[in-house]
């Protein structure tokens, strides 16, 4: 049963604005990216292109407090919020490695549906996260997440 | 004094991801282009090159009803939601056009926060909304934010 | 029978990198963006959800000559230069239109392959471009390839 | 003295597009990436926020014979092309490592300027590279360009 991952990225040069900063969006793949890494530590993928499971997002948000710049480490850490029949909320933490203490500079939210595809259209009808993938996801415990800042 | 503002995208094929949708990531791309295309409704532009002012974002969210698919047109419609000393709320409220009737298929927020950026270190501070651009911008009247499907 | 096409495009701030210009990568996205409307305007599409043909890339090149910032307008010229049975090479001629006279900035190339996808596996085989299509598109006239400084 | 460089990425699901692949302007991003990880094994960066030096891309090219797709894992190899007094070239070699035996599945380059950037205007004007940094890099034997299909 697992509650948690980390992932660690640098950020890059295409990932930055004219502003000097990580662009908003990006943070978004970034909450992707360890939710597929995650799925991957579970012994599965997020994907799998013949297939017919989709995890598409309902609801998203991030809140900002520092912006990233161009080569920060950022860790990236996921915790399982809310684990329901056919759907999953994760609560995403950054932090800045390269500053120490490490602080939090961002926090955000992914609450995804599992769907099944019709191949035909490609509609998606909601279904219970299989057995096999929600035997091994649990929530976090609460103090996990406790301001790290 | 403008509250609003419309603009018309059509979806394009680097948008879209392998499940055969627009990556959701993308929306927030969406939403700060009307953002932009806003303020030169104004007469003004959100980044000058020389300028110290920027708008980071503070807090973002978005709500998924609907996919979006390669070459939907989609309607992204801006409303002014608050407007404070030193920031802006924006609600966003996406519809897809070629589809009769038209349905809304996401929304969401951009809070913005007006800052100063030191030019040395990359340093912001809030400041408030210069007056020349204040006085342009006034909060959308509630019903605009009735849902539209 | 056409053979160019002519898209105009504002440079978004999310398109721009910490260097102030846009990123280079999204000159590809702009190539692409303008044969999709050339599609279009064909009265076809590049992409069908159910479809089995596609059109992936085999080589792209850019030669950039100034870079464009952020809101700078610029217009991207499609002309086919050359057409094969199974293949179609494209130049994309970029000029600046916010400047006067409009300058060439950038210049590339899209040589893309008519392809049949195998559904279950995704592998591609290379096949002669449908005759319905191959009928309304033509090479350019060496004229239009001259520099437009 | 360098010639080369390698870096491992693992396509993510925001690289894809609705073909199934990884969007083919996603392949300039890795090159970059591994030029800038490049820079930081030399004991560099290629952006100093405060900094006045650049590298704008001259000429980009992609071959592709193979496309990646979710997850698969890549192999991206810099190497040393031309080192000129103001320019580098790069060619970059991609190889899928999730196949056995591991073959090439694109070929590219970047043709880099290194430029001094006006504060004010932003405006570029073509400088030597660096002693300190020039004299890190050199250019890499021919074989290591043969083809490792």
């Amino acid at each position: 049963m697992a509650c948690e991952f980390k992932l660690t990225r640098q950020v890059e040069f295409s990932e930055t604005d004219a502003a000097g900063i990580m662009h908003f969006s990006n943070i978004f793949r970034y909450m992707e990216a360890a939710e597929h890494a995650f799925f991957r530590s579970l012994g599965t993928s997020i994907h799998v292109a013949e297939g017919d499971l989709g995890w598409p997002r309902v609801h998203v948000d991030c809140d900002f407090k520092h912006p990233l710049r161009f080569e920060d480490l950022v860790e990236i850490r996921l915790l399982v919020r809310e684990k329901r029949e056919k759907s999953i909320v994760y609560t995403f933490i950054f932090r800045k490695l390269n500053e120490q203490p490490a602080r939090e500079v961002a926090r955000g939210t992914l609450a995804v549906a599992c769907v099944k595809r019709d191949k035909d259209g490609g509609k998606m009808k909601a279904i219970p996260i299989p057995a096999a993938l929600a035997s091994k996801i649990e929530v976090a415990p609460g103090e996990l997440f406790d301001s790290c800042v």
